[in-house]
């Protein structure tokens, strides 16, 4: 891989250590420039049926390239606007009542609970254990395990959770793009993944992958032009049968154009190639910050990169002064340190020297 | 008014006889100059504290422009991806069962048919009556009105619906922004409306007004950082209790920013110049699309001209390629033009000639 020219790609990165990915990955140009084509393209022509063509183009493009990559098929591959929408659209659609029991693990984030506390507000009981045995923990009651692939937290990983005997959703906001993701092995049933996170896409845009069993058995109250197959046809219209029934509604032109764009730049430089440098150079990140006295919250092959702090919010702000961006994570003494391949062991070197002050 | 500025400010309108805003508005230059300041923005700096808070502050200011243009209070109005999303919050929101009765009319727009559909599909009874005598329809069962504030098909009025003993909600889509909305004095317990239509913002906008009272009653199963109060508080975090609730997750910087200036682009003009001119617009294609031999589908006071056609789709092709751009009615044998301020007696001059060929 030609890391020279992948880091030329992203203009943040010529004076920033950024960190951030987990959060909202950098920027490319090509990004930005394939967006304002498509405004500018609006402009003059105006919103006809050429623009309305081209929407649906470029969702048939960004799905193909999201299904590649989740090695999913393209049929039931989603496209949405976050990961918690696709999780709400699982949870939510479930139709479980009281009596009915999901389990997930003790580390979870804001968009899996949210899902979750609606639930709870229906009468379903609502269990976390522990990630790492969760998939010991099934009971009679269960009708749904949901849970990180990977954990936004600390970067820990979900077990093997292949032969659960209950349907699998896995938030993959961590997953997809920082890893690689093969959602046949890791025999979910669903998987919710970000397109503005580890693929460098804009806010607003994300995936769900759902397996025509699933999908079946989920209710859909959003239905619109975008997720009917023969909308015209008042009471009697139908869903697609396929997973674009769960299609965000509202996504335009620029936004999707903006995450194709920047789909290509990392494909181009190639996903395992990706892969492979983001987590040999995480790996590095935690031996520079094991030798300036740091302990890693829970160091597992990966992208994100959890280590103490006595006061993260502070520390945070003195990195983003010295321009070492990353996050704190709410609730726990640590720092999050979002490492792509697009990073380098000079960012590793600015993040301790900053951290020394 | 002047009019020749409001012209310039849309490009699409020098050579085109744009009449196609109950689709889709046409498109101002200065929308999409700050839709790419947006987009600069990110890639120079990231995506870091300050982009969240640049999208906050830009979803406070869409909110309050909005809420003003409905007569609203800022706390009654969500940020919504398009119209037929707001409506399904509604519909699918009361948790209706077998036994329940939905009214409606019988020329509802795909976006609340679909949510009808759903809730149809939950057991719910839909009936369909005409628009005109729709208040005079409700039963015993009826747990909520749900029809057009203007009826898509030809501009026809809902009636006055401020007595009605169950909650309304008003699709609004070919209202806000064509014609004065003051949604106390319509009575309406919940208002839908589109940002990229007679607002002229990007596709993936709109709005939803409620009160507080039906509010308290619509269940919310998407909950992410975008609409909870203590998104960190994890299975206790509550939605915020207004109408920030209903609120999309994933709407972007620059598509608000585009919302927003394109917003402001027509207030400059003054909303009740507009709405006049518009109005008295419409009334002039009427006059000269009747003296071509054309009959009018419904002429009510407003913005959508809907007119016969032996052929429409032909007609409406032929039309494109004269520079007129329009569109046809499903499923009737009209035509419909969308007249905006922004239009003038040349455009109705050019839709004239186009149609005599």
């Amino acid at each position: 891989m030609d890391v020279a020219l992948l880091r030329e790609r992203f203009p943040v990165l010529e004076n920033t250590a950024y960190l951030n990915a987990g959060t909202d990955g950098p920027v490319a140009g090509a990004a930005i420039d394939a967006a304002e084509e498509e405004l500018r393209a609006q402009l003059a022509i105006g919103r006809t049926a050429a623009h309305f063509e081209r929407n649906s183009e470029l969702k048939s493009q960004l799905r193909e390239r999201y299904a590649g990559l989740l090695q999913a098929d393209v049929q039931d591959v989603s496209l949405t606007t976050c990961t918690t929408e696709g999780m709400a659209a699982v949870v939510g659609g479930l139709g479980l009542v009281a009596g009915d029991e999901i389990l997930t693990s003790d580390e979870e984030h804001p968009g899996l609970l949210g899902a979750l506390a609606a639930a709870r507000e229906r009468g379903v009981t609502v269990r976390e254990v522990p990630l790492a045995r969760i998939g010991l923990e099934v009971g009679p009651a269960t009708r749904l395990l949901a849970c990180s692939h990977v954990s936004w937290l600390c970067g820990r990983r979900a077990p093997d959770l292949a032969d659960c005997p209950v349907p699998v959703l896995l938030d993959g906001a961590q997953g997809v793009g920082a890893v690689p993701v093969d959602v046949r092995a890791l025999g979910c049933d669903a998987y919710a993944g970000a397109g503005q996170k580890w693929l460098c896409g804009p806010d607003g845009t994300g995936m769900l992958y759902t397996t025509p069993e699933l999908r079946s058995r989920l209710s859909v109250d959003r239905r619109g032009y975008g997720n009917m197959a023969n909308p015209g046809d008042g009471l009697a219209a139908r869903l697609h049968d396929d997973a674009r029934r769960f299609d965000a509604l509202g996504l335009n032109r620029e936004t999707l154009a903006f995450a194709l764009a920047a789909f290509d730049t990392l494909a181009q430089a190639g996903w395992t190639a990706l892969h492979e440098r983001a987590a040999a150079l995480a790996e590095h990140f935690c031996e520079l910050l094991g030798a300036a006295g740091r302990t890693m919250a829970a160091r597992e092959p990966g992208t994100l990169v959890a280590f103490t702090s006595d006061d993260p919010p502070a520390e945070r702000a003195s990195l983003a002064a010295a321009g070492v961006v990353l996050r704190d994570v709410p609730g726990r003494p640590w720092l999050r340190a979002s490492v792509g391949a697009w990073n380098n062991e000079r960012d590793a070197r600015r993040l301790v020297e900053a951290l020394a002050g």
